[in-house]
């Protein structure tokens, strides 16, 4: 168990009765506030994540339980967990291993500014992401 | 218009044909750094939040858009929009109208903390939504 208190995902908390048991989870920075992701959990990835202490999320792509990090090393440590006035989006307070959550290699997934000129890049690689992910 | 200078929504921006044109969208205070909502934006809403420099989002519960503060009078002035590596979430950095995002009065939706003995309220109400909302 990590940083969080909690065990026992039956207690009161985000209701997978909604979205289709697809709650999206947002992942800030819990000492910037910097916004790093948006993804989703069902209640499964939900109860892994306060029986580890670390965020596992559900991805819909490949249809399974992401266990954010697992590949890159990068995982979250979660500190806090907060649920909307819905109780169908998750807040995860985190402290973010290897500095970048995006597996682009920036610190947050957000990078890209909508400007009138388009898209433009804000801050810089922490890692580059064919030397992490390119094996 | 707003503070944001983008005003065509075909540039290269989020890609709503992902997610079934509906992509979740992130306010978070431009100042605190708080995360106070998360909502959805569909290609109308996204073009009128640019055109108005307010977050417009698309209510799924009622079917329309939602020019958020339209009945409490708490509207978001967005001053900067970011999208995600994959395109398909938005997060808006905004100034918060009225100190409170959340109709139930709280200044974050996300006002709820789960604990071990439950969910827990932190901070304090900024209004009465009855007298908000209560006409």
């Amino acid at each position: 168990m990590g940083t969080i208190a909690v065990t026992d995902s039956t207690a009161q908390g985000p209701d997978f009765s909604k979205c289709g048991g697809m709650l999206p989870t947002i992942a800030q920075d819990a000492d910037t506030g910097d916004v790093l992701m948006l993804a989703y959990m069902n209640a499964a990835s939900y109860a892994k994540t306060l029986e580890t202490g670390q965020a596992v999320y559900f991805s819909r792509s490949r249809n399974k339980l992401w266990h954010k990090g697992e590949e890159s090393g990068n995982v979250q440590h979660v500190e806090a967990i907060f649920v909307d006035c819905d109780a169908d989006t998750i807040l995860l307070k985190v402290k973010q291993d290897g500095g970048a959550a995006c597996h682009e290699g920036y610190k947050s997934c957000f990078f890209r500014q909508v400007t009138a000129a388009g898209l433009e890049t804000r801050g810089e690689r922490v890692f580059d992401p064919k030397k992490v992910y390119g094996k």
